[in-house]
């Protein structure tokens, strides 16, 4: 790991342009925090001004059809060899990733974060190996031939504060399904862990020169003006964003992305309303509250899955519920909020729920003199209150803040349930007997329309990496409820084009569509059937 | 079929609101052409005030879960019935399309575009009833399963002036798309031919009366003011929008869907380059030359598939073949524009083209006095010309126009195929043996980015409806190169949202997730594998 022209702690840190670190053009500088001094970390790290954006852009534009030409096999070595860099630096990047986030080395970091990004890669590579991801269909009386393929132009990500690692936008689901489908990509770090970025994207750029990728395949900048931003995403050299993020950010991107004819996928908010009927508070409320916290409290409040609304209602069981509830949120905390700015966020969104009339039976306090804390805060509120002010009790925020919504009964349930907005996820908990079915009945189809991922009887973190996985939903959740940023490689297919061949001779189709199944284990829809075979 | 509240041919013609034939609001009207004639028609049209779009959008609203409920099963049957009664009514329905567009009524409306509408229809209702479109993934060791399903919201329809039947917003694609979904549909008929849009609609009404559809699943405005339709599109009971037209007014409607958050698929506009390699030319310059009339002048040039830019090398076979094309060209046209907008549009092509420097070989001139006609029309540029303005010799423009670019040498042919905006389709015709092969090969990757489908040897006109068909294609040619809208069981995919299920019990899973395949046909990935068994 060797980056040029860095000789200083005290130098601006170079950026990764066309294959090289350059020193980047910027007047602007920035430092990353340790959220548990809540002091600056020394480094020092380029607000990029437009020139740099405007390099990568025309480099990304000169290697866009090298880079759609690669073969599945060079790219799935690529992302091999790459999961293999990042597990010999392992020990440094996670040091690095807890001085720059304060999430826990041990459990988080080393132990389930840093292995789902590595596995992320993995199965990548696998599943581009495989080619069952293109959906090759193939009419043979007609010869008409589809396949996905790269978009023809740049992937431009934009990754969170809260996943250093596993949404990292130089080695996360992301990236890894950008570079799958083939295309170049411009990631612009998030400025909560510069530091960990750089890491990582020492080890990308090994792996892309020993794989024999072009060197610019992918490129990092750290930070850049937000109005240098919209230009960048209407910029003629980029076919799609991926942005995960504040709503307001996301929005203002996605209109300057959709307005120039590009695809903009948002990862935008969610609350993760969490139900609970009537049956199951009677049967074990004790152990559903402490889940419910125990995912609540996940990474200090800081996942998009997390749980943040619940709904349940005026029965004796569910005042006992709350009640328990409000033992569990008042216990001192652990963790730490990521930055001044999620610190700042969750102190309006406390305010305001508190001028909105909610009562707040734990927390709702800062933490001083010691980093990013604030307390474990609980608000409640009658359904009544949050059927006249539904978009108020809806707005995430991150932190370990959660809002008990008390319905006076089953049919306001549903009446709120109606009132939600799109979401990633949403918990039903009913019991293990037949009693709440058909409340079930009733809720379901409500929800199912509103969501990405419906759960019952579990807690909505927890994002397994799988085929089936949906970590999406309807507006505002994403900017397309059709598509899937977590689950491999339907993730892929936000980052392809459908190319269709008609009447194209045989040795001049892609490998994928012709007579021969490439590997013999790629699954294609041959006139109707899906056939491991050749033709 | 009875229109209920009609009883007079001046009275204004009533619109399909909440299932039934209602009064429009409306104070303005119109009248369709007979293009024949260049004479407005007698029946009256309204164009809906807003309440008439509310009243629409609440009964969407109203019905849009229980549209989501109706089984797969239920939602074939009206898609067959309407394709029985659609067929009861041929006669009539094609001599008032035929009245109102002037195609000619057996070779195009009663021997093509009519059984392709129906073949639609039932192609939809079998896709449904086999349900594999639904693209069902279970992964069975962490109990996750997903697949497509409805989209909350209503999908809203505006259709072109060029297909009246089979792309006609009550009957083609799109609706039996939407509908195959799982959509409540509102649809916006063509101004140019609503006499044939109402005769359908009855029989869409008393289809989705006879299989027991919500009467309101789909409803039907015959035309409001531009303003009006923003606010439809960036209605909250709005999930998607799909709009065939120009791309100026797309390209406003998308601004509007896209900021509210909705889904807009739009087929924008595309001019089909057809690249002719040196060698066909030396081959078989006659029979191409034909060809490519005949698809030009297909439906007078309406097609949105219509090949509208040639580009060949100036040797010697191509200065023949440019030479035959001139005397083709210079036939006597056969043909009506639709409306005295395509004629307006298609006047301004020419005289852009001629102050653009562009030499006319063939016609250029408006037929006076017998209806909407226009001489067919041949343009020609030097490759230099084209590289100095590409954007004004890439303007669509409906009519038989075309603009041959007689490129330099083959370096300047792929210059020009670099300065292509995206297209629904790309041709290249190559000799029969070896001799462009090493000429593809450099061609077809830069083309290959910047279409949807890519042709050899085969003019683009003739959208096959098969599962391969892909009609799509990168911005400005759609605003999703992923998507298409003909091709089933594909397009459904565009008003489909991904419904994940984690941990969800079996007997509440949809049917097409439960361990039992839900009719024994349906392919589902489980575990990696297609296969029609039960778990």
């Amino acid at each position: 790991m060797n980056d040029g022209s860095y000789d200083s702690r005290q130098a601006v840190r170079p950026v990764l342009i066309a294959g090289a670190w350059q020193t980047a053009a910027s007047s602007e500088t920035f430092q990353a925090y340790n959220p548990a001094t809540g002091q600056k970390l020394p480094e020092i790290y380029p607000v990029s001004a437009w020139p740099d954006l405007e390099k990568a852009l025309a480099e990304s534009r000169r290697i866009c059809q090298e880079v759609a030409s690669i073969s599945p096999e060079k790219r799935a070595v690529f992302l091999n060899i790459y999961a293999d860099l990042l597990e010999k630096n392992q020990e440094a990047i996670t040091t690095m990733a807890h001085l720059e986030t304060a999430l826990p080395l041990k459990s988080r970091l080393r132990s389930t974060e840093f292995p789902r990004m590595i596995n992320q890669l993995r199965q990548a590579a696998a599943a581009v190996e495989e080619r069952s991801w293109c959906q090759a269909t193939i009419d043979t009386k007609l010869n008409i031939r589809s396949k996905y393929g790269p978009l023809g132009g740049a992937v431009v990500i934009f990754s969170p504060n809260n996943f250093p690692l596993a949404f990292n936008a130089v080695a996360g689901s992301d990236l890894a399904s950008a570079v799958a489908a083939g295309n170049p990509v411009i990631c612009k770090a998030h400025p909560g862990h510069p530091g960990t970025t750089r890491l990582m994207a020492e080890c990308l750029l090994d792996a892309l020169e020993e794989a024999g990728l072009p060197a610019s395949t992918v490129q990092m900048l750290y930070h850049f003006r937000a109005e240098d931003g919209f230009h960048l995403v209407s910029h003629p050299a980029v076919a799609a964003v991926a942005f995960t993020g504040s709503r307001a950010a996301g929005l203002r991107l996605k209109e300057a992305a959709e307005k120039a004819g590009k695809l903009f996928y948002g990862e935008l908010s969610s609350v993760n309303p969490v139900f609970f009927l009537p049956g199951i508070l009677k049967e074990k409320a004790e152990a559903v509250a402490l889940e419910l916290f125990s995912s609540c409290s996940l990474g200090c409040g800081q996942f998009c899955t997390k749980p943040g609304l619940i709904v349940f209602i005026n029965d004796e069981a569910g005042r006992k519920f709350l009640w328990r509830l409000q033992q569990i949120f008042n216990q001192p905390l652990s963790g730490y909020l990521l930055s001044p700015a999620v610190l700042e966020n969750l102190k309006k969104a406390v305010d305001k729920l508190k001028a909105s009339g909610a009562v707040l039976l734990a927390g709702g306090n800062q933490i001083p003199n010691c980093g990013f804390q604030f307390q474990t805060t609980l608000f409640a509120i009658t359904g009544t209150q949050f059927l006249q002010n539904p978009e108020t009790f809806q707005q995430e925020a991150f932190g370990t803040l959660a809002v008990a919504v008390v319905a006076d009964d089953f049919e306001q349930m549903l009446k709120i349930s109606e009132k939600l907005e799109g979401n990633l996820t949403a918990s039903i908990y009913s019991s293990g007997s037949e009693q709440d079915e058909e409340l079930y009945r009733k809720l379901e189809p409500i929800i199912r329309l509103k969501v990405g991922r419906l759960l019952n009887d579990k807690m909505p973190t927890g994002v397994a990496v799988s085929p089936a996985m949906h970590h999406g939903g309807p507006f505002p959740a994403t900017g397309h409820p059709g598509f899937t940023s977590v689950g491999i490689p339907a993730a892929f297919l936000r980052f392809s084009a459908r190319y269709c061949y008609d009447n194209v001779r045989e040795d001049r189709l892609p490998e994928e569509l012709r007579a021969k199944n490439p590997n013999g284990r790629m699954w294609r829809l041959v006139d109707g059937h899906w056939t491991q075979s050749d033709l």
